[in-house]
């Protein structure tokens, strides 16, 4: 069967980990990333012999990429009509103007968290609601909170239904290497509800969703206290057991090591995964108690790579390369290897 | 009438902040003030004049406080006997050493958080249970964190009943000027429930509490998110209408330019207040929203003052200076200065 | 003597200490403040009791100001007239823009370190070329790390003479209370030669400047270290004998407990200092080392308040209230209070 | 020729970096990596599938490794006899007592930067000082920033000669995932001179060096400048080139977009790098500057790889390996994939 074509526009923190994500996809080819600059990511994958071809969506700085040594393979528009779908990773604001251009050649695509809703016609997470996304012409993937948050509580939902959540994100404010934005010592807080509770109801309109946001001085993983108030009643050790059973969720232990997010940080690069790079997210099993019958527990979303399985799934489902939502995201995570670790030992 | 006569053991950040508060007491004495070492705190005394006698209750360490050209007045023991109630803002653990002193001088003492709840008879808070220390001799008071938050529960529980709470605590992980505790770039986790909500349960024995800690690499100010089920129905505004009315919390908001716990931090420092503290805990009222029947807040804690006007509490209450938990309060306010600003413009 | 009265445009970080140094001075009015919108330090200031008069600089807004409570005793223009000078303290590039209005009223003004140079007739500091700004109508003070630092070359170079420097500035990236501004987990690195060697230049024209300017994610207290090369030879015991005799020098030591800015910090906030502010900066004894003929040292500069007294200093120049550097610096500093510290004990 | 057999004790932030070195060097045998608990390191050794054989170094531990599912293939004493030369890394003191083990059995090993210098016959740099190592039975490393900060210096040295130089460490103070250590918002400074400058000169003993560290709450990369006093006049550009033909420097610019430490730590990662590792310390272009005939400039250094590059020059060296410096580290370089990115466009 033939390959579906993918291309990434937008080669950034989330762009360049779509990249890899697809090149790992058997049944996927990842036909070329582009950019707009001269970026230390764009230097990076010269550094490593432009392992993807690099297509530019600001034409009129070619002089800039010939004289940093860049090849180029043309402009972002030769790239999508070369691709099945595009995977759009672009600054936020950007993607909508972009899929005019998608619409001109009839491709599929896929925007990021950071984009208006309005951009797509369907709002979509991997396990939640694949079916939505069947045959799509326009995916948006929620943003990296919300992918490992609907995770947890779709997990738990499945199992023993989901009434309300009340959620409070310790959000990790900048991105490893980020000098345009950042907070030193301080706690910001934003106005209730988050919008991530809110986007948690359009995937999951069953579920009654509210929660207070607080931005930290952290780069690396977002940290989630979810009180739940499940619809049968369970045990803390319920629920772990529905944690352990998701491909997509660790679950650890302050017991072992786990201390914070900057555990998992570490730990991903010392499993020697590119970039340091890790899929799952995690939820520590010292956190998980009742309140009343409402559960509280805890996760930890790294926020670069998180939202790359869901994008993989998207994928599938708009290309209906898999209309099961299991056999999808069963195909994504064994590509990406996810659950691998799970065997060893 | 005679004033009480208090001494202060142990003076760090807690027990400096004590020492103003009790020299700001009308009806109390600061006889003086107590520490081991010359520190930086007792060099500043010093370089404010000495203000408050100080009694070294390291007796041996002489000479380096004569060095140091720091007067001495005598030893802790001297100023145990000098004094009618000990306020001990030790380090943990030394307060249930020192209590065999108190004892042996048959004089009242006042614990902070950090010691076991052993060292005490009556585990204390001035809003929430001031009438158990009534003429007690030894009482402990709740932590900063848990202090706070017994303030604004308790505050709703007064008004419409509060039957359990679900609290994530986001804490800051050092004061500022420590050196030998600190975070780098990491969030840590707690193994749940967290000892505040267990403290707020042995103060509110009526109020099922449970709830996840996380520490945040910040020096100023415990954010914490509270999810509580109210016994009678209430909205957001009935909600932010109860803090209004307690003296101890202020309500502010993100539109004022509140936006996190660095905004209180710095609005302190420029009222000119002494050493830029905040004795008043913040809620913020954009923060307050429903989730079914249960309401959401976030509250900010200034960890270095806010137990301050509970420890004066706790001296009119073991003393029996006030029998009326609101009188007693209300005259601790009053020295304070807290609630002044409601009344300006 | 008739007051010489003064007015504080812009009242934020540097205006608010501005308006209190100016308040201090004995032989100085304080006519009142301005600034364009009710933040933080505008309503700190209403609950305060508005010790300062208000000017409103954006009269458009005045109905935003009547909501918030806060009097307005009329416009900037309307300050303008009633003052001797004007302290400048609005943000870069405004003071340029209301120069145009100082000159309308034939005003004098002194402008900070942020606007361009080409505001003002002289680039002054009160102890290094405090000759150059008597009588003249437009200032511009140092920033805060060019002013604490030629505090100390000023005071070797009158001593020994200084050759050149070459300086590493560890700067703090933000303020206590900033949001709109930060670092996370990062350090960044200015081009060289860093500005502030270059003002200092401007200032000392016969020392030979360079540096380097590193942000760190810290919000209290640049620390920079200087590589100078005096003309007569010298030891650490003359240097820091040197640093001892200047009235805005502390000389601290790491064995006496200050280990690094957040010590500093602290300190002024222990010494109950209004805002905990600290007008000297601090030279560590313990890091003064030789170089060859070379002497190297680290000082410690309180960004927030370190220009102050140099402001202070600068309107006894421009008002030639002093003629002499030392009389109009030791005056400054008496009405401070900086140096009453080296009596106690 | 038989390969070198390699042992790694302490699989720590560096020992795990030692075992990846060695493994990927062409003429060296990892035998296995020793430890002495079930850290992450250890756990994460296990789910990528054991690819280092593990000896456990604390053998009454051996209950909690085989519940931890952790193939154990032996005691520290056992590695010790099955190799020729041991790299160890484990915590600072240990070494001392793990010499004596090494003794017993004849064998050879490298301690590195944390130990005593007495623990070794030689205290080692593979470029510096190559030819001391040869054939030594203990050596030493420097410590990652004298390792970095001797990269630099020698490289001037040994073209135009450096008479002194006087340092400023911008330190990071905890490595990702490290929370038993940390700073929160808060500079430390060390009593100079710092050890790294002394350390130089015990490498580099015709130079005179002193500096000045200061501690900073960041976790990938100190940042050193440099004040260097050339025998021969140099220019900046001079300088650039001495690093550029460096194998283990980068010349990089902010212009291009390292804009400080994070950037480096990200770029590395965006190479795809194992852990996100960089071996070369960078050495920024738009820093070098003149300060009369001395030389200024800023380095970066990745504390966690950079001295594996030395270690492997090190087995060569006292395995008698390359008995020519250049020869040595130009193997080393080529095993490591350092320099490859020269060649690249």
């Amino acid at each position: 069967m033939a390959k579906v074509k993918v291309g990434v526009a937008g080669y950034g923190v989330i762009g360049q980990r779509l990249a890899d994500g697809v090149a790992l996809q058997g049944d996927m080819e990842l036909v070329g990333v582009a950019d707009v600059a001269v970026t230390l990511s764009v230097r990076a994958l010269r550094e490593k012999g432009m392992p993807y071809k690099f297509f530019l969506a600001a034409p009129e700085k070619r002089e800039e990429f010939d004289k940093a040594g860049i090849p180029v393979s043309g402009t972002l528009e030769d790239l999508v009509q070369q691709v099945d779908v595009i995977l759009d990773a672009t600054s936020a604001g950007v993607g909508a103007k972009n899929r005019l251009l998608y619409e001109k050649y009839g491709k599929k695509a896929i925007f990021q968290g950071g984009e208006k809703n309005s951009v797509a016609d369907v709002f979509f997470h991997g396990y939640a609601n694949y079916e939505k996304g069947i045959g799509a012409q326009f995916l948006k993937l929620t943003s990296c909170n919300t992918t490992g948050l609907i995770r947890a509580v779709d997990c738990i939902d499945r199992k023993v239904g989901v009434e309300k959540v009340a959620i409070t994100i310790i959000r990790r404010v900048a991105d490893p290497g980020d000098y345009h934005r950042g907070l030193t010592n301080a706690l910001q807080i934003d106005k209730a509800p988050s919008h991530q509770a809110l986007d948690l109801m359009t995937i999951m309109p069953h579920v009654d969703a509210t929660g207070i946001l607080v931005h930290t001085p952290v780069t690396h993983g977002h940290i989630i206290t979810v009180v739940a108030t499940p619809k049968k009643s369970v045990t803390p050790e319920n629920v772990i057991e529905f944690f352990r059973e998701h491909p997509r969720i660790r679950v650890v232990s302050i017991a072992e090591g786990f201390l914070g997010n900057a555990s998992l940080f570490r730990y991903a690069r010392d499993l020697g995964n590119p970039r340091g790079d890790m899929y799952e997210i995690a939820a520590w099993e010292d956190t998980v108690v009742m309140s009343g019958k409402d559960v509280m527990f805890a996760i930890n979303v790294p926020q670069e790579a998180v939202v790359i399985p869901e994008n993989m799934d998207a994928v599938r489902a708009c290309m209906r390369m898999q209309l099961d939502r299991i056999e999808a995201t069963d195909t994504t995570n064994r590509y990406l290897g996810i659950g691998k670790w799970r065997n060893v030992g």
